[in-house]
């Protein structure tokens, strides 16, 4: 069992996320390059003074209400970019001018062993998450006086004793909304993954299964198999007219109605398909998301006009949004680290007051390494999430969309033995 | 789908929890009772005078960190015993002279529908949640100064514009520790699919597997069987000598281990079974849980003596605690909607201030309907739940114990089809 408990200190002591050979491995250098992509654009910055430091605090541990219960943690998104830290209640600081990472990780009493395994020492913590230098959290203050910084760059403000050093900051240098490489293939492994759980639910799903059922055969698909413990966002897996909510599946409509008709929700989706292939073929970089909102608003009053469910001169109905009614949503928004991802609106930006628009969660041009998701809805809505590249978009969900692959998948899930349902067996 | 939509929101409308015919249907009557409970205690204390209203606040919604996510959203559990209701946001209130339940739903603005669902109405809250009155939150002042309580009996001070009401009291009244039967219920309910889940991982385990895929078919289990959205607390999967880790699977040990040796657990596992069976042999009600702690203390001591891992006289290993060398928490706590619920130390109990004592999570005698867990534990832990009765107790808990037991499980595992790993798959 020693040969284990070493096993299992080596294997924490690897600088990367990794839950098995059968994941994406996510080395530290991820994290470390975003370092130096941060301060590369602090360095050129000239409000920035010679010897800054930038100091970013992580996410807390919390308790549910006033109970002791501890919900599995998740560490915030700014902090996580920086870092890839997993744990609750870390400092980290990084040196503008070398480039140094320093984290902080709170000092446990050692009798928390007890109860949370064997505790990691400084020199572990910083070889497991491929820094620079590590301290405990509570010396903090000292440390930070010894490297006598001009200036501290927070995006939060630190509860210190002297206010000489401290200075609130926005800077805009700390980003979410391009992209590298290292994260590109996180973001294509998590929607292959998730994609091939939508997959494992086209194959199981029948009538008289509840919606919830569906919740959680996608997240044991993502858990089980690729190691995906925590969900983006809450599963929305409305049936029937429930699949026209948007944020279905939330407390007060828990996923909680039984399947009546699987066809009714396939067959509405297919025409929201056509419109992505729409918008899919257009040229992308440079392009401006409002106008690409505005052209999914377009094609999808022409498609409602073929169908005769509206009449009249399409230029005229644009003019009076007439879209918003059908798409009250922005047509997508960047992601990464959050579903909403940070950045639509940098310094300058403004929100577009008019229906439809004002819902936009960006009003920016599109521009390499950005990836968001396009989502046009006529009621049902289809998502795919995408990355700008230089010459086009590359397409990172992979699921089917015509209704030839959407049979073929079902199709191969009758062929399974029938999974045992509780509300087929005898009681 | 109009007809869908009336179905739904019929169901929603029913005064009961239920997530379909196949799971336990939780009815509006269990909280009702509580609330009765709750005035009969009160109308009993002398110092709570005629016309008082208990006013309780629900959970909050809440976001992760500064992102716009949205977690899944648990009762706060004072509020949930009271009134059932699944919902963030809301109010409640109850009339300690006539028992009448009054809530509060947040009015949330129309436009909110797309996102959420039909919004329902003040009478369809009403009755889908088995109160006697419901108001908008926005309208709380003004229908409790209509209502003219001579006091306001809170658990969390509200901020209401007049004091002249307010009294910030923790009254001993609103209480989990002892169980209605249609509470036992939904606990018997509770630890039966859990149990089942247990099952189902034994019969899936297997050296190679990694023990976060445990925690996802357990979960599945439970979901997708039970209807149990949320854990109650972080699965503690550890394999190896992680099995002595007591809090194991937070976010500093994310059960990432791959499973070594299946044997090794379930053995470690059977001395524990063998003490918890002694202590179930116990007569249970008016027994000091000090006592039963000490109890399982002594005879544990006895087995390690026994084995020839501790020698010397047992009472002298007592009167020094040795005990909590290898138990240093304690044997068990009270059980409910929270996991370590509350009341174990009410006005007038004392922690005591010696090892493994003082880690009890209550000192206090054992009644009829209380509900604890009995985890007594030498480096590995098992846990029993069990309802304190009349004559002794209710095992609530139904996992297989003993080697034989276990054996067959396993054995009818090995008889399934293989699970497909994607360890085991070719990349
Ligand atoms: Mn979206
Ligand atoms: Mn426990």
């Amino acid at each position: 069992m020693q040969n284990e408990s070493r096993k299992m200190a080596a294997y924490r002591a690897q600088p990367a996320f990794c839950r098995g050979d059968h994941t994406l491995t996510v080395s530290s250098e991820l994290f470390k390059y975003n370092r130096k992509r941060l301060c590369e654009r602090l360095q050129a910055n000239k409000d920035v003074p010679k010897g800054a430091i930038v100091l970013l605090q992580g996410g807390e541990s919390e308790t549910r209400h006033c109970s002791d219960h501890e919900p599995v943690f998740r560490q915030e998104s700014y902090f996580h970019w920086a870092f890839g830290v997993e744990e609750p209640d870390f400092y980290g600081a990084i040196e503008v001018d070398t480039g140094k990472g320093i984290i902080f990780p709170p000092k446990l009493p050692d009798s928390y062993a007890v109860w949370m395994g064997r505790l990691l020492g400084l020199e572990e913590f910083r070889d497991r998450y491929g820094v620079d230098e590590a301290f405990w959290a509570e010396d903090i203050l000292k440390v930070l006086k010894e490297k006598n910084p001009s200036t501290l760059l927070t995006l939060r403000g630190l509860n210190t004793d002297s206010g000489k050093y401290s200075r609130e900051a926005a800077f805009d240098g700390i980003s979410e909304v391009f992209k590298t490489d290292m994260e590109l293939e996180v973001l294509r492994y998590s929607n292959k993954i998730s994609s091939e759980g939508h997959i494992e639910v086209m194959k199981s799903i029948k009538p008289g299964m509840y919606e919830y059922q569906l919740e959680s055969l996608f997240k044991h698909y993502c858990y089980f198999m690729g190691g995906l413990r925590a969900g983006a966002y809450t599963c929305i897996c409305g049936s029937g007219d429930n699949g026209s909510i948007l944020h279905y599946g939330h407390a007060g409509a828990p996923n909680s109605k039984e399947v009546m008709d699987v066809y009714l929700t396939w067959e509405a989706s297919i025409i929201a398909t056509r419109l992505i292939s729409h918008v899919h073929s257009q040229p992308m970089e440079s392009v401006s998301w409002v106008d690409m909102h505005l052209l999914a608003d377009r094609v999808q009053l022409e498609a409602l006009k073929e169908l005769g469910l509206v009449k009249g001169d399409i230029d005229e109905m644009m003019k009076v949004r007439l879209g918003a009614v059908f798409m009250p949503h922005g047509l997508g928004h960047f992601l990464g680290i959050d579903t909403h991802d940070v950045g639509g609106y940098p310094q300058g930006c403004e929100r577009i007051d008019k229906p439809g628009l004002r819902s936009l969660r960006t009003v920016r041009t599109l521009e390499n390494r950005m990836v968001l998701t396009i989502e046009p809805g006529i009621y049902f809505i289809d998502v795919d999430d995408i990355a700008i590249t230089e010459d086009g978009m590359e397409l990172l969900t992979c699921v089917p969309r015509t209704v030839e692959e959407i049979e073929a998948i079902m199709e191969e899930g009758r062929r399974r033995p029938p999974m045992p349902l509780p509300q087929d067996m005898k009681k």
